[in-house]
């Protein structure tokens, strides 16, 4: 006799993209989860007998796939989106976001930009994020809340930041934060390294010593400036990147946020250690930061994933934005159509941001035996119509809002628009108050 | 005693931004609108008593501005929209939108495409669109059954096109639609004139003296990409602007599409002139074409303005991602995120749109006297949050479906995002139907 296998949900109808390495379709196909886990993916003819399911989507005329990961933000940023654009990047960090920072930034207000920004994400398609900020235990409250999964750290600078105070008070607490959330479904921990030109030789080697013993990821801003690039040479006589990767700090394990100015050299090292580099287009075009050659590092061989950056620079949280920029700024760098493709655009925000983080055997596309990440669209818009290859309307016509709903490790985190663990009304109210005061 | 003065519609209580020249907003004002025309906008205590409102529309906690003016698409080519991505400009035209063209334009796909770009112009606050493509009849239908303002005229080239055949039989053809929409509501008509490299002296020259003859527009691709210049200065010595400017063509009644290879006297020629240029920054983006040196125009007193280009380019029909994309790639390009702000992007998607088609003194902004066009915008979503500034918000935040309501000619044409006039699902199901055929 058969047993049984019970299936909690099961997302059934849709156009299903699995993303996978093979590009899989099914025109009508269903998708079978039991806990957290993927346990059929195919024809409903297919599917085993001895499933009963307990709850169904229709997905009929939607479109199905895994959802964004989100590489590189600063979740709580969101507190000064919109404050003080359109201004010089020296007058805006001197004259409003560093007092803005230290005047606002407390675990009350971490805790709440980041939940602004988690349900912004989890709205446009992504279940899972890489913070670098202060407060990871309230970046963590957050998420949690949300049902989104995160991956953070207590960020390291040289001089005192708010919560810890010192490098060394940071790394504690983020050895302490990989203990409590070891085994936790939705939270890991990385070593949240700032950047070159502020973490100093001593923080670094520290940083990469401790990702080494833990086994985790390690993150860091990389060569986002000219400035940067400048101040580096003048002090070490070397490239961020060398940098870096004289101080042991570049291994599989690193992820390296932005890239945009990265020499032939720099690019070896990054492909030869298995590093991972992030772009943030969007914050890069509207700081005149420069632009990640995205391109020309996938060509290398270089694992390459999308990031937001944080909304105080974006001023958005949506991943989709990001890898349709990607694809029109390449085409537009390039003077060619033809140098990226729609399928590369959407594997860049999917099972490359996976892999950054180690986690491309469980997240970033859709398989059996993977983890339940994955989002239901709704094409029956205007701007969707024709649709002659969904994988061409996702890159270049669709919209963060036809994201229908939400499945983040078995959960269904947002059905028909509405979150469901999390109360958005009266967060919004809570920030609008926050604001006035 | 007092007259009464019937209010046909009044929309109250929103966050009024005029977009006038002085930039003027009222935290909680109101519109007032008679026929088609504004008739009061200020303080809801100021309104005079002698007001009748018939119906009220509550904006409180809403945006409310005016719609956006599209002032270069081929909207029929939503057909195509998503066509084989991805390949050399060359590929793409030879091997699927000319032959797909040849198979597949007639009065009927016309008339769907239009509506299909119609609708997703309304649906992301767009109230009048320029058009250049053929059967503009039935451009013309699609666009009256909608309730979109729009600008036609039958495009003319050297060589054969549907319907109409020749340059001589489309002149004519835009003659007679000039005289059977004078004072039409929503339809007006310009001399659409293809482009320098199709179209020989004589149809140019026709073309311009149409235009001054009638009084109305004259539009044209020119400098779109490298190859037209260079075509262009082999067949003629001369840039495209130049051959245009000798031939009369360049006059304050003209609109030029693109404007990318443009030289310094060009720009000089088209100041001198008053002609506007019209941007498609995501269309050539994605096509590789290059980039419009926006910000420099503008510098030199050059009207510019905001266009979608098709669907089958771009791929979307929403002004606000390409003002938003203005601002992204002008910052980006000149590595200073000073160099435009977001105001101006707010006014080269509203009224330099209004001025560059003659219209500046009836649309484009709100004002006491002008046409009703404008939109209700909804900030309820975490994307909005905080807010410092709208106007910042909807240059780097605001998604297309934040739109919630859209008033043209003082028509209601979408409420709560449902459009009035038109039968969204019928025509989607329709357009399905079409590619499957």
């Amino acid at each position: 006799m058969e047993v049984p296998v019970t299936i909690d949900l099961e997302v059934e109808g849709g156009h299903i993209l699995t993303l996978d390495e093979q590009s899989t379709e099914w025109m009508s196909g269903t998708v079978c989860i039991s806990g957290n886990r993927i346990v059929f993916i195919g024809n409903p003819a297919d599917r085993p007998s001895s499933f009963v399911t307990r709850e169904t989507i229709d997905a009929s005329g939607k479109i199905v796939m895994p959802t964004f990961f989100n590489c590189h933000t600063h979740a709580a940023m969101s507190i000064f989106r919109g404050l003080a654009n359109d201004l010089s990047l020296e007058l805006w960090l001197n004259n409003y976001i560093w007092p803005a920072e230290k005047r606002n930034v407390s675990r009350e207000t971490v805790f709440l930009g980041t939940l602004i920004s988690a349900m912004e994400m989890i709205k446009s398609g992504t279940s899972a994020f890489a913070d670098m900020y202060f407060f990871q235990e309230d970046v963590a409250r957050a998420s949690e809340q949300c049902g989104i999964r995160v991956i953070l750290g207590e960020a390291l600078f040289d001089f005192p930041t708010p919560g810890t105070g010192t490098p060394e008070g940071s790394l504690a607490y983020t050895r302490s934060l990989h203990q409590r959330f070891t085994n936790h479904p939705l939270i890991s921990v990385a070593v949240t390294t700032h950047a070159p030109y502020t973490c100093s030789p001593e923080v670094i080697r520290m940083a990469a010593e401790l990702s080494e013993e833990l086994g985790i990821p390690a993150n860091i801003h990389l060569a986002e400036t000219k400035d940067e690039t400048e101040t580096i040479q003048k002090r070490y006589g070397k490239s961020p990147t060398r940098y870096l990767y004289d101080l042991g700090f570049l291994t599989s394990r690193t992820v390296c946020n932005h890239g945009i100015y990265l020499s032939d050299e720099d690019v070896e090292l990054i492909r030869q250690t298995g590093a991972s580099i992030v772009t943030a287009v969007n914050s890069n075009m509207k700081l005149g930061s420069g632009i990640c050659r995205v391109q020309e590092l996938l060509q290398k061989g270089v694992n390459v994933a999308i990031g937001t950056d944080g909304a105080a620079s974006n001023n958005n949280q949506s991943v989709l934005r990001e890898l349709q920029q990607v694809g029109r700024i390449e085409k537009a760098y390039h003077e060619d159509p033809a140098v990226i493709s729609a399928s590369r655009l959407l594997s860049m925000a999917t099972i490359n941001g996976a892999k950054a983080y180690g986690r491309g055997n469980q997240l970033g596309s859709l398989k059996t035996g993977k983890m339940a990440d994955l989002m239901i669209i709704n094409p029956d818009q205007p701007h969707w119509y024709p649709r002659y290859d969904p994988v061409s309307s996702i890159a270049y016509s669709m919209q963060s809002e036809d994201v229908e709903s939400v499945i983040i490790n078995g959960r269904i985190v947002m059905r028909n628009r509405e979150l469901t663990l999390v109360d958005e009304k009266k967060y919004l109210h809570e920030m609008r108050r926050l604001v006035l005061r």
